[in-house]
């Protein structure tokens, strides 16, 4: 592992940065134990930000109306006092227990995490980018192909080519106008998904010649040129810096897979007292988890989340669990909170 | 039962009105459950209102902050679509099986339920008014004595004595002003709980003669006369219509424990797949049951809630339970609660 950064140390590494993931993280800020959160998405939320992030949300209990991206910001919120240490775009790859009973964890990147607990909050599984259908194309990854990048700086003053026809690639596109040196959009029709304003804007800047459109669908990639064939059967050769590839993030279960947890249909199995694997310290909260009665539901995972914070704390603090304390009322949690204990009329 | 009124029948009944029962009847409601909801208070909220109801909850997935009162009033907005009947002020004293399987209960006052399901969400129990200390006063309940009235236009023109230092005690006292003929606030001492707005109102009424105030215990009580030991230990005869006694609230798990449940340490034990008791279609859901791993915290009963309900759905429909659906997709649902399918962005 030389070249690679130290193993993070923590008592409670989280996976997955879903609503469940983030209030699996406040649930254990609680109890006063430790987290790191990761997930392969560039941003917290999971599916309910990548798959419905601008959709309706009326069975939270006490939130008769929100968005899966108002949740998530809500749930960001509400762990704040926290301060847990986010490693988005990041997925686990490998999971495997030390000989002193810790879990030790890696990154595709080579982050590892030594950790007390471990909680799988992985919903359907990791969402991936959909891939380049382009032969060799995963020679140029992270070099000239991009999939969904977060941050768009680094093609500040290049020629780039955003490849899809998502709001996603849109929206790429747009953020890019007045920043790449020159910039095309590629898509294999002449029409785009997206909320009217936004493809109202995209309009704009085609017309203004801000954004070249190409339609057709790519054929080969060089890293340095991308040859497209269009629907009339002509073919267009695009030479380009950096070719940002926006297809769609769909999930993947992944190297879960791989963890050795005995699996029902993708689900990992769990009890209902602690909502831990087969393996002691290693718990398995919402859509990812099993058990009699199970249903699909955030408002399961966040029970999940909570009694799994509990039976972790037994393990973070060798059997001394603290006494359930109330945020209404505990002085401890407020601290914890960063709320004033006086502040007892916010409504 | 002549003179009482027919029996209700329902698919579902649920026993008390806090978070967890209010959202009970939602996720009956999104079932197509009809159900009605029973509680002894006089409003809709359980504990959380009527000991939390200004205090701060922190611990609500996706609501960093809110107060009981404010939990409540969400939960009931949620449960809007459904026009849910409720019978609060009344308290379900007993409850019995059928010979066909279903459930009979009963209220003190006489109205009759028959049910194929009964949810027990009774919390701490039943929330029963701290009585008047004076022997024999019983005897003038609902004619000259009153506890906790919710409605008080039957005071008007009056001579009203309140007894009570808390908030509801001077809210009542206040709420009185300009209805009473005459208005005392008994208490036994010169101090009064309560917001300092709320408080200082109150000086501003006393100041004023509206509200005239007398610190002393009462010590005996005819249904006409009331009379009060002083602390210097002269003793005060007030002639009065009605005696309005607002000296707290408090849980009782009263007639519950006479329903065969096998209680443990006042907890009805359930299973974690249907958060069933010993006997089918019969539920317990919230603070008041018990299984391993029970936290007593609202997220938690918000979940218990979720699958009593499906597997109410399994007895209600004989078997015949439908698809799991989500509120962010499914037109039956939006249908339901009265939402429109192409309203996709709220935010």
């Amino acid at each position: 592992m030389s070249g690679a950064p130290a193993p993070l140390q923590t008592s409670a590494l989280i996976i997955g940065a879903g609503p469940v993931g983030l209030f699996q993280a406040f649930q254990l800020g609680l109890l006063e134990i430790d987290c790191h959160i990761v997930d392969a998405l560039p941003h917290a939320g999971g599916q309910c930000v990548e798959l419905y992030g601008h959709k309706p949300i009326y069975d939270i209990p006490g939130t008769p109306a929100t968005t899966g991206r108002a949740l998530a910001q809500a749930l960001l919120q509400q762990i704040a006092p926290f301060k847990v240490p986010m490693h988005l775009g990041s997925q686990i790859e490998t999971l495997a227990r030390e000989p002193d009973g810790r879990w030790r964890a890696a990154t595709a990147a080579g982050q590892q995490f030594i950790a007390r607990t471990v909680f799988i909050a992985a919903g359907v599984g990791a969402f991936v980018p959909k891939k380049l259908g382009v032969s060799g194309a995963e020679a140029f990854e992270g070099s000239t192909l991009f999939y969904h990048p977060g941050e768009l700086s680094r093609f500040a003053g290049q020629r780039v080519v955003v490849h899809g026809g998502e709001e996603a690639a849109v929206e790429t596109a747009l953020a890019l106008v007045g920043q790449a040196r020159e910039l095309w959009l590629l898509h294999r029709r002449d029409a785009f998904r997206g909320d009217e304003a936004t493809v109202g804007r995209l309009r704009a800047q085609i017309e203004a010649g801000a954004i070249r459109l190409v339609v057709g669908q790519p054929g080969a990639f060089d890293g340095r040129q991308l040859v497209i064939a269009t629907p009339e059967g002509q073919t267009v050769v695009l030479p380009l810096e950096a070719l940002i590839v926006c297809q769609g993030i769909s999930p993947r279960l992944g190297p879960i897979a791989d963890w050795g947890l005995a699996l029902e249909r993708k689900q990992i199995p769990v009890d209902t007292e602690r909502f831990q694997t087969t393996e002691a310290g290693l718990f398995a909260v919402g859509d990812i988890n099993t058990y009699p009665g199970k249903r699909k539901l955030i408002v399961c995972g966040f029970h999940e989340a909570t009694l799994a914070a509990w039976a972790a704390a037994e393990i973070v603090f060798d059997g001394k669990v603290p006494p359930l304390q109330y945020t209404t009322t505990s002085t401890r949690l407020h601290t914890l909170l960063g709320v004033a204990t006086s502040a007892a009329h916010p409504d």
